[in-house]
């Protein structure tokens, strides 16, 4: 049975972050310095070429914890931040950073690379839930929610539409070619966001991923802007997301009209 | 010079609530019972067959008030609330039940309709706003947003695109038809909204109007469901929107990321 280990811990500005692995995968578990007993548990997964804690993670499990009272929880996907590169990762690595220089399109190297790697990161991200609901601050019976973007979205369409225990998703800036099928199959609630004027993403392809899902609750944010220019107040909003579907009796705090 | 001639006034909930005209136009202005002298004002235009006290207004009017500190003013539209008919509004109001009852499509008489609507409505926004930014808790110098769906969106994209006074607009849920040329001229930053099922505007022209819109800075919000199914979230997500923009120094106040 898969626990998680502690291996570090800080507290700033009333957020106490913790280091930890889980069957030898690193994560960290952000959660509020001082508060009730248990608080609903949003996952987090990191961008393409990122980590755990690259400093949006950061950023957005400060607002999680600070404005929404949650705990949050991120692990390195395979081959990133401090976990060793397989050579298919070193081959498809290299191959994006030729198709880039080459001014080549990315999209087909990422579609079929983020894929197999959420072949490898979706039992991960179970594992990993096993383990954190065995810590008395979380607990089996809470909800859930999942936030990634980009190949946080490549991991977690095929993780939410596989595991039961994520009740809302915060999800985008991703191609429907590898996703579609998988996003069909998800119904829970979902935020999902797009780039207006994405260079790599076409638009039309955006929208029908964001149609693909079969929630009957679903809302689409498309922001002007190029691949990376994502506004950060969208970071708020997803507190806002979470907040209203995991923890109701919040939502009295948090305007929601 | 128009002046705006306060009527009654009521007071619930920390809102004040005042019934004015501005030459001879019915409105209503919803403000803080206390707080500072001075505070941005927001201009909320309603939909067809509404007027400006309808429930939905009242309640985005309170959220406005209440978390954003708000001074927030509507009038019924010409045709609309306490305000006469004209012949060619009756023959233009049957044509639309008469297209609804045989289920042939709306959109062409709404959109001929609204638009000669707007040519009324224009001007007398510009009327009212000049009266208002002469009461002392409003003021010449301070931001103004405009806020409007439906109808209030095909009188809002003309007003918003000639008034240089409004700095920021939320719209949506109208046909591009007559207002993309409009909204081509509009560069203040825009939430714009659209039901992803809308069964009477198409999906591919409510893309077309976000589209349209010259803002660097413009957000779309999708959501699953139909055309009067918007969901009341989005009222909230407007309040911080018009924070953002308008009122940056409670920002702090509201979570931003």
């Amino acid at each position: 049975m898969n626990t998680v280990q502690f291996t570090a811990g800080t507290t700033s500005d009333g957020m106490l972050e913790r280091d930890f692995t889980v069957a030898g995968i690193p994560g960290v578990l952000w959660s509020p310095a001082s508060g009730p007993e248990r608080a609903p548990l949003v996952l987090m997964g990191h961008g393409g070429g990122t980590h755990k804690k690259w400093p949006g993670m950061v950023g957005r499990a400060r607002r999680l914890v600070a404005d929404g009272g949650f705990h949050v929880a991120a692990v390195d996907a395979p081959g990133h931040g401090g976990r060793p590169r397989t050579p298919y990762d070193e081959q498809e690595i290299a191959a994006l950073y030729r198709a880039r220089e080459a001014g080549e399109p990315e999209g087909p190297i990422v579609v079929r690379y983020n894929a197999r790697l959420a072949e490898r990161a979706v039992p991960e991200w179970r594992a990993t839930l096993d383990a954190l609901q065995r810590l008395p601050e979380i607990g089996a019976e809470g909800p859930v929610g999942y936030f990634g973007l980009n190949m946080g979205t490549a991991i977690g369409v095929p993780f939410v539409a596989t595991e039961p225990r994520i009740t809302a998703a915060v999800l985008g800036v991703h191609w429907p070619d590898a996703l579609a099928e998988a996003a069909r199959r998800i119904t829970v609630p979902v935020e999902f966001l797009i780039q207006w004027d994405d260079e790599h993403i076409p638009r039309s392809s955006g929208l029908a991923l964001f149609d693909a899902f079969a929630s009957t609750e679903k809302t689409l944010h498309a922001n002007a802007g190029r691949h990376k220019e994502l506004p950060r107040f969208e970071a708020d909003s997803a507190v806002r997301f979470f907040t209203r579907h995991l923890h109701p009796s919040r939502t009295a705090a948090v305007p929601t009209a």
